[in-house]
């Protein structure tokens, strides 16, 4: 399970590894209403992902960690989303991985530098979905599952969609 | 109740109001092992703070807000702390209250610049202890929760108490 961690929308994205593979099980935005206090906030995230986690009972949870361009407010308020997902992991008896953007662009994209669009677009192959997953923060969320997820089969797989994908678009032919 | 959040030490003071002056029911700190994985820390934070609030039911939680001289990396670990807290305060029931280190000192010694010692000994005498608490983050967060508590009759109490504790510094005596 992977999580894209926000208090305003926190994706998730839920991955099975089959053979050399994966496949989407779930996906989506916990959103919660700014109008809310934070704490009301930080409590429906919570609810929302121990439900999700009782439901899947996913092997780990992996989470995207907090980047140094972000400043002091935005990296508290990530921080307090991701403590409380955290805490929903460890409450489900499942342990937490965090990994940095560039290395769920590399695990996804093989390169650390890949932009947005490259990240969905490569996340819907990967997991063979018929379009890029959407919204942002649940194709982030599937991102960092697929990083976590992924092995020698994966990094196979990566490579030859990532060549693929760099075909279509020097080409400029719809996949 | 106050808290000085942090993961390796979570400070929490419990002080009550009555009448024109407080007094502190409980303080202390939370402490994590640092060889347990993250999300087992938050846990632990989350679990203790708990029963904190079902044994003391407090009215609110009052919390110390990152302040900007913090880096990234640090403000995302008080924030993991601080939101496991304010999650425990809502499924206590309770509501939150943010406040930045500036307000805090200006409640407690009546001025934003005071230094932590000073801090520590204007808390030791508006609740009325033998002696300023120990170790610092107990003292913060119960400063915190007299910062929250602070009314009309607290403000009168503390410029008086700052004024003996001034008296007392220039005349270096003992109070």
């Amino acid at each position: 399970m992977g999580v894209d961690p926000g208090v305003a929308n926190l994706g998730f994205g839920i991955v099975r590894v089959e053979g050399n593979h994966m496949v989407a099980l779930d996906g989506g935005v916990i959103e919660t209403a700014a109008e809310l206090p934070l704490e009301r906030r930080l409590a429906r995230i919570h609810g929302a992902l121990a439900e999700l986690i009782a439901w899947h009972q996913p092997r780990a949870l992996a989470i995207e960690s907090v980047y140094f361009g972000k400043n002091v407010h935005s990296a508290t308020a990530v921080g307090q989303a991701s403590g409380v997902a955290m805490l929903a992991a460890a409450q489900g008896g499942i342990g937490c991985f965090s990994y940095t953007p560039q290395a769920i662009k590399m695990a996804v994209c093989g390169s650390g530098a890949a932009g947005k669009r490259q990240v969905q677009r490569m996340v819907g192959t990967l997991l063979g979905l018929p379009e890029p997953p959407t919204p942002d923060h649940a194709a982030d969320a599937l991102a960092v599952a697929i990083c976590h997820g992924g092995g020698t089969g994966h990094r196979a797989a990566v490579a030859s969609a990532a060549g693929a994908s760099l075909d279509t678009v020097a080409g400029g032919v719809a996949p």
